[in-house]
């Protein structure tokens, strides 16, 4: 389903991507911010530091995009072949951009604090085809390039250079450096509000219900008669990840109000059927779910992590302003750590095991005491690919959650790899620590 | 510069990874494993759970690649569209494989201990094009599928359905879960073992010089007359993140042993260029690096986290066999955890400030002792987007690193946004500590 006329494709250039060196995450960022002002990206392409292969994305993306937004490649080192490559690609000759060229002057004077002359590949990086216009790149060196098509005068043909990549009806090529940071700067001040002027968007309007607790199937068995009712034109999609499954509504129509007034009581039923299962209506983590609740209860918290290894407490603290509620954390990777710090008998981790429901009932006790919180939350567990025994396998995790007044502990049976079991087991006891805090009023 | 005369593309299926609701990793990690065997990953395309699309994009693909590999669309929910697309695309039809819902019944059962009957949706999965080689997925029930091209008869034109798309003498499609795990199962259990059975692979290596503490351009300048010495075929990358910039060889040829002979002294010089700034000559991360030295010593260390709230101890741990040196951390967010747990002195908190130089020592001295280490690491900083002021703004960072003996100190000035601080802190801090491990003889 084309959820928008607008349409995108993203192309990302370097070979990291494609020897996997590399994850993509500008891709999802551009999908995300071109989303949102009702661009509907099409296709993504990755494409090595080969002047061919560069060439063929760029006429392929043109023919079938409205806008195609490039990243990559754009750096002050000899791997990088794009600028160049655009500057023929449009027909353009390189020129130094005297704004570009003072910016690039001061970062290294002033910010970066260099001393001695600027290196010549420094300065070419205010070179730019005389034929885009510079999108100023406050973070970085590298300028974005966004070329128009030069509207065609009445009977004349569209242009048509040579090399025949670019159609003078054809869409807006921007090119945008890879380093994220920069990228990100780059879309937000200058891309996205030149695009909101260029064209007349429809909007996109996305909902969606987070559960936990229920399989991909059994869900979509509890939605099998809603589906149908859907119109054509409302699309549902299951996202599921690490135990939990996302639920989503997408439409589209001419004002933001008009299709929430249509998605409304669609979601809502949505909502109504796997409420069982559903932690939040907003496309946020449990993290964040977590740390509302919190404020709104004016309540502290803590954690005791064994096996998850400073995951969980990075989950809660990479959201800005968490430390209004959550204290600290004690890392007890070793049993000494989980004796003298947390306060563990030592008889418990001798004959239970520090993988138990007595140890990491005594984790929580430990840490509500140690780091003075309201709640805490602890996990144990083995998390592989070694450490497993016949008794305790890998996988095998004890999470418990508890206040002064009460503890409740729970048991994982995981399986696979260990990054899988680490996200895991924090998905699992963030979930145990919103249940319990909900259940305490 | 294609490094292989085996080429592939890889097919990602989904709306999520359109809208940016998804980072695409299987791409990454699929890459890894293609170029491992000699495979050149040419091209990484996605598209939307929209027929046409996918289509488009298997006619595309295969036209360019020996190998094209799809991923997602696969699972048991109407949004997923790609397995009819498949059969119809290949001129199969779709048959129950009883070794597939054998396999679907038994996870369900024994593995999920479903109780009840199995649902259609779930049975559906063991249906199969009848013209594919089914590739068994022990980690879930959508079943992997290999396309051949039929060999055709000496005097007989290649097959070519009415649909255009499969053309008899064309490349292999292989289909894939979009779930990482199953995924990752199913490259490395069945994909990679019969593709090096279908091919003659040319042997691909790479080498990665891991530099920290000098940006992509000054390296690019020592490396100036280095370069232009390199054979055409052997190919220099620069690859910057978060205050690091790895330096990558790549070359080819029949064997492997050949093409590291010839690869070596490149390397050797490449290291003793940039040798000031090197971390490591592998393509590991710090935290790897540090785990080496601290057994290779015998030593131990702790971690005292404040603005990175548990991302250096997560790092450190996500290495298998890390409690061997690593025996915990004290994540001190709030100032009293700093005081209760660590030790630091209240009256510091109060005049110096929790982001200053003798909060970060008393952090580590508090760490050694509580943690009984011989090495400790602390961090204290602000991270943004709030908490800044004028004389500290967002950004302002203090580590310290140190032992019984003594402890160093190091301010960062960092910019930009919440995550990038603390990746780039992480990163800064585990090499502060490589340095002052090192220095410890």
């Amino acid at each position: 389903m084309s959820l928008s006329s607008v349409t995108a494709s993203i192309i990302t250039i370097g070979d990291e991507l494609l020897i996997g060196q590399t994850v993509d995450t500008n891709s999802a960022f551009i999908a995300q911010e071109l989303n949102k002002i009702g661009v509907w990206v099409k296709r993504r392409v990755a494409v090595g530091d080969v002047y061919d292969d560069i060439w063929q994305a760029l006429d392929e993306e043109g023919k079938q995009a409205d806008i195609v937004i490039i990243t990559g490649g754009l750096g002050p080192t000899a791997d990088d072949i794009t600028k160049p490559l655009l500057c023929t690609y449009f027909g353009g000759k390189l020129v130094v951009n005297e704004k570009v060229l003072e910016h690039v002057k001061y970062l290294f004077e002033v910010i970066f604090r260099r001393t001695g002359p600027m290196l010549e590949r420094n300065l070419k990086q205010a070179e730019v085809p005389d034929n885009c216009i510079v999108l100023h790149n406050k973070r970085g060196t590298a300028p974005g390039m966004w070329f128009s098509p030069p509207t065609p005068q009445q009977g004349e043909a569209p242009l048509n250079p040579p090399q025949g990549g670019f159609r003078g009806a054809g869409p807006i090529f921007i090119s945008l450096p890879g380093v994220p940071h920069e990228m990100k700067g780059l879309m937000i001040d200058e891309v996205i509000p030149r695009l909101l002027k260029e064209f007349i968007m429809p909007a996109i309007v996305h909902r969606t219900a987070f559960t936990a607790g229920q399989g991909e199937s059994m869900l979509a068995e509890l939605l099998k008669d809603f589906e149908p009712t859907l119109p054509a034109h409302i699309k549902l999609a299951y996202l599921p990840n690490y135990g939990m499954v996302k639920l989503r509504l997408t439409s589209q129509g001419d004002t933001k109000e008009e299709v929430e007034k249509e998605l409304t009581p669609y979601f809502e039923k949505l909502q109504e059927l796997v409420k069982e299962f559903l932690v939040t209506n907003e496309d946020v983590g449990l993290e964040v779910v977590i740390g509302n609740l919190l404020k709104a209860k004016g309540k502290t918290m803590g954690t005791a992590e064994s096996c998850t290894g400073g995951y969980i407490a990075h989950l809660i603290t990479s959201i800005p302003g968490s430390s209004a509620y959550y204290k600290g954390s004690v890392i007890g990777y070793a049993y000494e750590v989980k004796e003298n710090v947390l306060g563990v008998k030592h008889e418990t981790l001798e004959t239970a095991g520090a993988v138990s429901a007595e140890t990491v009932k005594q984790m929580v006790q430990g840490a509500l005491t140690v780091l003075d919180v309201d709640y805490a939350l602890a996990v144990s567990g083995i998390m592989g690919p070694d450490g497993g025994t016949a008794e305790k396998p890998v996988g095998t995790v004890w999470m418990a959650v508890g206040n002064k007044e009460k503890v409740d502990t729970l048991k994982l049976n995981l399986r696979f790899d260990r990054q899988r079991n680490i996200s895991m087991t924090a998905g699992y006891a963030l979930n145990f620590l919103r249940k319990f805090i909900l259940a305490d009023s």
